[in-house]
């Protein structure tokens, strides 16, 4: 019976005779004329010792035999001398990508053509470890708030945010679209009665954008909860949500986190993050952008909007006045939200520039530089979103289904979205959120 | 602050002075001068008594506070005598779906033409509680026997299957397709080294069949395990699996399956399902079909596959001959399944009327007379797929970045797929697998 390489320590204390383990060929060493062999298996790496040379290559499968036996030296400090391999499967010799190498100099390009080789490197694939860490806490945390967890088309007959960043899918002699968020279904479901629903799926944004924020698909964790007053209950919620994920990553990726050289914040930290309005975001940034500057060189240029420069700026004063890297800015104009946003009474001031605008109940969520979330409560009103949807470009008569869940009685809501991508780029330090997803999509690339 | 209307019986024994509860208006009856109102929220319904009359309709959101008092003839054996209504959404009288009727005689149509709607009515809403049990306990299940979530692309650059049943996406300026499943990528997750995998996504498959048990896009269970030798170790797997999913369901749904006066197999008659050959397969529909008919009229004619009729009598022989049922055929000709499942050694005897044919390691579970899944044993040898690929009409230079996966050590392994919708219809008895999902897509359906 095959144990794991994790278990071969322990069975070398039981004076275990024999054991079998199995992998991939993840080094081969020669020493006077010994072979050391190091072998990778989902638990980690194992010495194997080897009294002859080996008829396979790196990365080649193995099933082997042999006795297990105490050695500081050897990787978990033990190691297999070797009785018996069998070759399960033989890599070819001109792999195209080092496996076993350091790859922190290799570059992104390398790394995402070689995809499926790439992802064998232990730190590679630890990335991926993290991400189903927090895909379990992440539904694991709500479903304990008695939230239900849903599954929704993303085929949509129209777009739900009034964008044109639509992918076109041909079905059955029409046109349909790839669904850039659940957002309306989300709604629907609420209204339906769950009252609080997540969901886990892919959405798509056709944007041309080719930056290290940017997927063309990614993984949304979406929520979206009845019976609230202001986007504020929702901010507790995810100061609440991140803090369980962050604690959950601590307590299972330990060696994740240390291969990537990465922490995250204690759940304390997380429910101190500051909350700080749209007007006074830019307020901070501009101060933060003078004072950085006037140490350095080169002229100040105001900044009007939350830009990704303002957001570096708004986590390193965070950092610095609250000791966490995590803050959520609220009360955006309405301009810069979608139409289903709901409005706040009150006025800003007219503090960037021009007369003074509507604000709106949402919030984004910046953490460690970078945009992870973005929520809102939501419109409930049936005529007040009958009014808004021309604005915005949108026709009623292309929403019937939406518009009924608002006309025949649906609770104040809201709800927020977490990129699952982002927030594993930015607990692990990643320099491109690709490096978050298994198999990235962009401009250029679709395959693997 | 708000209770649920579950809290409601121990708040009115505890003798509490008010409580306040929020939802829908289900239901409205006016009896001598009082009115009851029975308010349904996510936890299920509540009487509330009023002495005036109500100035709101159906369907509409209202928070209440009032005494609750023991009622034994009430839903829950209490209920609130009302001090103060705050109606927090008005719904517009002209409600085009009865959503507190009995949906046992309305078409199908009908609920999914109102999807937004029929979706408030409870028992309709709970397939969708028993479905989000069924996602929970298959992560629960196999996180617990280490394997790893992942979340891959559902945008590919070729088909997976060598079939024509494609959804074509316009991806800036070239075409690519929706995936028909996840199979390349977590064959290529197993040989990554994680060894064991699942995802729970959707999956696309252009077929122009509209039957109640086809849909377009449905969820797929997904898993893919390394290190085994043959299908035997699948069915297994499976076994544990769906038994683990009853007793959740079981354990967390009862009001919803009651609601369906539906049950699920024990744990240990899942346990129980036998296995029988393609070929022995064959025999068994034959001899139930010759049986049934020897007993009606008609003529016998004879069953050359496992089409849907021969499904209901496998299930039904099952649950005679083993008490449930679930019954897994394996051993299925070449010719019926992908290119990459893996060859058994033998061939059959010839016995479905032709010269012996090749066998493969393959299976399908049949429940309740409808297949849920499909698996095998994959072929993990380079220059066998490189063989087979052509035959299929698949071209290796559009498949790179699986071949490599074989080419550089892929460990034996095998997997299977759970149909989400599926395995919901047949645990409920609904009669389409469109009930199943909250919303459908078919050949005519894209919205809501």
């Amino acid at each position: 019976m095959r144990v794991l390489t994790k278990d071969i320590l322990s069975a070398a204390e039981e004076g275990k005779a024999e054991v079998e383990v199995s992998g991939w060929v993840h080094r081969i060493r020669e020493l006077g004329g010994v072979v050391f062999v190091i072998l990778r298996d989902r638990s980690g790496l194992a010495q194997l010792v080897l009294q002859e040379k080996p008829d396979f290559s790196l990365e080649s499968v193995i099933a082997v035999k042999g006795t297990p036996a105490l050695n500081e030296k050897a990787p978990g400090g033990a190691e297999i001398r070797v009785k018996e391999i069998r070759v399960l499967s033989r890599a070819a010799g001109d792999l195209p990508f080092q496996v076993n190498g350091d790859v922190s100099k290799t570059g992104l390009e390398a790394i995402l053509d070689n995809r499926v080789l790439s992802l064998r490197n232990p730190k590679i694939r630890s990335i991926f470890k993290v991400q189903a860490t927090i895909v379990e806490a992440f539904a694991e945390y709500l479903r304990k708030a008695d939230f239900t967890e849903i599954k929704t088309s993303k085929l949509t007959a129209g777009s739900t945010e009034g964008g044109t960043n639509l992918f076109e899918v041909e079905y059955f002699g029409h046109k349909v679209y790839l669904a850039q968020s659940p957002q309306l279904y989300k709604e629907a479901m609420v209204a339906s009665g769950l009252e609080r629903v997540f969901e886990i799926a892919p959405v798509y944004r056709a944007e041309k954008h080719d930056t290290p924020r940017h997927l063309n698909e990614y993984v949304s964790l979406d929520l979206e909860i009845g019976f609230i007053e202001s986007e504020k209950e929702l901010i507790e919620l995810e100061k609440g949500l991140l803090a369980h994920i962050f604690d959950e990553v601590a307590r299972k990726n330990g060696k994740d986190l240390e291969a990537w050289n990465a922490s995250v914040p204690s759940a304390l930290a997380a429910e101190k993050a500051p909350t700080v309005s749209y007007d006074d975001a830019l307020k901070i940034v501009n101060d933060e952008a003078a004072n950085s500057k006037t140490k350095g060189s080169g002229a100040v240029s105001r900044i009007f909007d939350i830009n990704p420069e303002a957001e570096r700026l708004l986590s390193d004063w965070s950092l610095r006045e609250h000791g966490v890297d995590l803050v959520f800015v609220n009360r955006f104009p309405r301009r810069y939200r979608p139409f289903y946003t709901y409005p706040l009474d009150t006025e800003n001031s007219g503090a960037d520039g021009g007369a003074p605008v509507t604000l709106t109940m949402s919030f984004d969520a910046i953490f460690r530089g970078l945009e992870i979330t973005s929520g809102s409560r939501r419109q409930h009103d049936y005529s007040a979103v009958l009014e808004t949807l021309p604005k915005f470009g949108l026709k009623p008569e292309n929403m019937a289904g939406y518009l009924a869940v608002l006309k025949y009685g649906c609770p104040p809501h809201g709800g927020f979205a977490i990129g699952l991508e982002r927030l594993t780029q930015k607990i692990l330090g990643l320099s491109s959120v690709k490096e978050a997803s298994l198999f990235p999509r962009d401009r250029k690339r679709v395959e693997p």
